[in-house]
């Protein structure tokens, strides 16, 4: 082995150790559990998928993908994200006619990173699917649980964003009249350039009227107040029945107690090209990204040959803890530090205390050579050293 | 997408249903909180390592290997094993002088499979490593620790062989004579091919004196009376430490009170080549192959620039759950099927319930298109639909 790579990682690959873990692991039964009580079943999919079925499906840049070739010469991905395979297997063995299913995970995804020291290229999403349900109630059940899980997570402040692609879409093309012009649009969104869109729209060949319309899009964000803002942008009834989901939406939500936690944001989009409905981001404190996603993905399912709707969402956990601002601490640890003639009795004491929960370390005197600095790592020691009948001393 | 590929998951990968979910996490969650109370403090390595540091160093067969090359042409693997990822991990930045470390995993490795309908080519893998601490006493803990950890699984039948990769070798060194006549004996007891290493030793040109050792050495299954015979076999000293060792081991092994679940089988050898002392491997009933395995491998720090000792074992969570032979069962669920008019009293009575840690679904009426058939799936369905005041009906 070359020096240069004894210890390293590839490009945005990451370790974590205990003190991390353990945060991390309470944090996402904390989560799961919410999930598990919603009755939202857990399913596991495996790390490789066909890039053929998956892969395509997915929606994320193929240059993100991690790509191999098995034996057979078909192309494999690491799954870059949950709900495609899960579209896989409900398609094809869950969904039957007792649906809805409500199906979660927390798993892995992957995303190649093309740069040194950038995003990691392997995190966890923890997240649920609502599969063949085609009513607002889904989705609002979705934002609910949602807004629950974050809560159980620990965090206290935090916003969900709510939007709909149908109301842009109507609203462009009633404005731009072409898919394409209203593309170049939706662009600018998605990156979140708003000077960029200001430009755009100023160079438009269009109406003074209509690029008002266009520029005041961008102010609808708050409570359901900016339903009816939005509805005095609209011409006609296109983009009507956006609206409308979207207000029976707030009721669900104010029913479920999370509508502190929501604000409409008509001008959110997406990158995932298969959301066809009501979607969402979530940002907390001291995090520059949304910590999760998710919205309404009926194009999704058709690609697997139903035509179900679907809605979920997906939480970055990387997120979720650095918005928790959780500080690392090592956790009680007990140690019994004893010599050969009195071990028995050292097993003895440590099966006892485990017995009560406790962590307890059983360290032989022979398998350590510098004592005093090894003990400094405990909260307590045990010492079973020596000829000396029961007892020992504790630290 | 074709509808070839329409629903495939590549060779060797397996999708986990809810069912089988639940008693795969309950089972590890048992397993994982025993090693804790040993003190084994879980870790995370990425799934995506350098071949040239963990893929070089694991001892897992080239050609199982996922590769794959990333941006900058390097090869990447999926990790085929924890230990190798761990060892990196100790000698670059846990590994001080306090020492040892106690480190453990409960995650998946990846071993590319040959055929259809074989073995998984992604499986979860549980175990530790017990790091730098050089004497007998970390074999014992390792090995009583696998038992506690097998017993909080549930399971009741099992035994783990155990042997010396020492003995075998200076066995069959102080007989062949050099290291490669004793490698081709010692892959006969890897493939476990009996018959094939009788025949081999057969046709050596050895005095029968020395067949009969060889021979006889097959035999040398049991508990601590084997290791008088395995005396009787050896010339002079060469090997004798290798017996002391084991004979040491028992000793912990009854202190810990595992004893009868030990036996000793001096012909196991492993396929890892960087095992160095003594080495086991767990069987249960209904399972054909080993369920775990473990050892020491104080070569593979070596590796990695530091002289410490290590031992350690990996169960196959897989194995264990068949060695189980859990019945899968739909865990309890109600549901509470709604209509819009009583919403509100649907999510409050939802709300109490997952209070007391019942798993709930809610359900609207709108998102169900056959009812009876939609309610079979639960224990109990509470009905809030109508206009009707208070209550509703339990199924």
């Amino acid at each position: 082995m070359t020096k240069l790579f004894m210890f390293e990682k590839p490009l945005g690959m990451r370790d974590t150790f205990p003190d991390l873990y353990e945060v991390k692991d309470q944090t996402k039964s904390r989560m799961v559990a919410e999930m598990s009580r919603w009755g939202y079943r857990l399913i596991e999919t495996p790390t490789l998928e066909y890039h053929e079925t998956v892969g395509d499906a997915s929606a994320i840049l193929d240059q993100q993908l991690f790509k191999l070739l098995d034996q057979q010469g078909h192309t494999l991905v690491l799954r870059p994200d949950m709900t495609a395979p899960i579209a896989r297997i409900a398609a094809s063995k869950l969904l039957k006619d007792e649906a809805p299913l409500r199906l979660a995970y927390s798993d892995s995804v992957f995303r190649a990173q093309q740069r040194e020291g950038g995003r990691p290229a392997e995190f966890e999403q923890v997240g649920i699917e609502c599969i063949g349900d085609p009513s607002v109630s889904a989705d609002g059940e979705v934002i609910a649980l949602m807004v629950e899980t974050l809560r159980e997570a620990g965090l206290k402040h935090f916003k969900v964003s709510v939007g709909h692609i149908g109301f842009v879409q109507q609203l462009f093309k009633g404005i731009v009249g072409t898919d394409e012009r209203a593309d170049i649009l939706r662009r600018f969104l998605y990156e979140k350039n708003y000077v960029g869109y200001r430009r755009h729209v100023e160079e438009l060949s269009l109406s003074s009227i209509d690029k008002d319309r266009l520029k005041g899009f961008l102010n609808l964000r708050g409570a359901d107040g900016v339903l009816e803002e939005a509805e005095a942008l609209l011409e006609g009834s296109k983009g009507m029945e956006a609206l409308n989901e979207l207000r029976e939406l707030w009721g669900i939500l104010k029913d479920h107690g999370v509508e502190d936690h929501i604000k409409f944001d008509l001008s959110l989009v997406s990158h995932m090209s298969y959301y066809s409905g009501i979607l969402f981001e979530v940002y907390g404190e001291n995090v520059g990204f949304a910590i999760g996603n998710g919205g309404r993905y009926n194009k999704l399912l058709e690609k697997f040959g139903k035509d179900s709707g679907a809605t979920g969402f997906g939480l970055r956990l990387d997120y979720v803890l650095e918005a928790l601002q959780v500080k690392l601490e090592r956790p009680e640890q007990e140690c019994i530090l004893y010599s050969d003639e009195r071990r028995k009795e050292a097993f003895e004491i440590a099966r006892e205390l485990r017995g009560e929960g406790r962590s307890v370390v059983l360290q032989s005197l022979r398998g350590v050579s510098d004592v005093d600095e090894y003990t400094k790592l405990f909260n307590s020691v045990h010492y079973c050293i020596g000829a000396g009948g029961k007892g020992g001393g504790i630290r």
